[in-house]
């Protein structure tokens, strides 16, 4: 059986990484691309279906692109936390997220699988990996 | 380092916190203004784009006039949770909203900033303030 | 005043339940069947609309109809847990639904309310009663 004060720590560190992405998202929303690479370990890495920007250097260039037009709205539901050790964990969370896109709505559905990282005290992405059921059109809607 | 006693505090807290706002978009879709009212402490207030209900009784009127017939369906998320200490924290969490108006399905979605205070053994919401991103017809989607 | 044991206890729990039923979404999106009855106790029923599968065989069978061809994806929120003693609990949680029928996109919105049993140690569903608010198709929206 575990001790009391491991016990509490692991609840503690599921609720950090909770939050964190909760934080993401909200970063997201907010047009905060600084805030969000915050988030990533130094060597952090966000695998997408069309690149992989891997470093602080590469996220900050990536989600500056991708979030100042404060286009996405992502919500984070279904979160399942593994925890390895007191440094490191993963995850996997589902995703809907409302984008404006060349103008016009479009609904995406997903999951991330993450692995989190505790440094200096906080934990924060070692890697996002987004698996996209869908990028739809919201009048149309997905097909598959 | 914080003793076992408060950490064990501060997670229960958080954990009821998180329950609270569930218990709003339960009540909401019940169509129960009392159990809503119930939420907030006595001089609570919901801030939203077009009023800002304080006090029990104002906010008795506002949400019996605004859930009675059961037209909102709001789902809660990313929910991120600040304890000052162990009777005040502030939060931020997402919400979509499903909404039925003159008979057509319109989709909100925003986040709450939400102060809370502890009253009475229980935490409560002190202030709800609604941040409205967009309240868009269903078959349309949001252009904003 | 509980013990710090069993506090901990209550709050190991309610994480726990919590991580069920994101199981639960995470194994219909990957059309898991099995994954999904091992959820359930062996005397499990799932309450629906049109039907009550009870009892693993049954649940096997429903479940291997209902999610073989990958077409839901649950997403789960607003979770609200009540502790009944240390393997006995319930809860209610709303859901949002994304589904392919006969090749068209439908939208569902409800809740479950759930008992959960202490069984070998796991938390599993005892029960799911869910209660559907709507199954529209997405391109028309929900009438009620």
């Amino acid at each position: 059986m575990a001790s009391d004060e491991s016990r509490l720590a692991a609840i503690e560190a599921k609720d950090e990484i909770r939050e964190l992405t909760a934080r993401y998202c909200h970063a997201v929303v907010d047009g905060d691309a600084d805030a969000i690479v915050e988030l990533f370990c130094d060597d952090g890495v966000f695998r997408a279906h069309t690149s992989a920007p891997e470093g602080r250097a590469a996220l900050r260039e990536f989600y500056a692109a991708g979030v100042g037009a404060k286009t996405h709205k992502p919500f984070v539901q279904n979160h399942v936390i593994e925890l390895e050790d007191d440094s490191h964990a993963s995850g996997r969370c589902s995703v809907e997220i409302r984008v404006l896109q060349d103008g016009q709505p479009y609904t995406q559905a997903g999951h991330y699988l993450d692995k989190y990282r505790r440094v200096d005290g906080r934990w924060r992405f070692a890697e996002r990996h987004y698996i996209r059921y869908h990028n739809a059109p919201w009048r149309e809607g997905w097909t598959k």
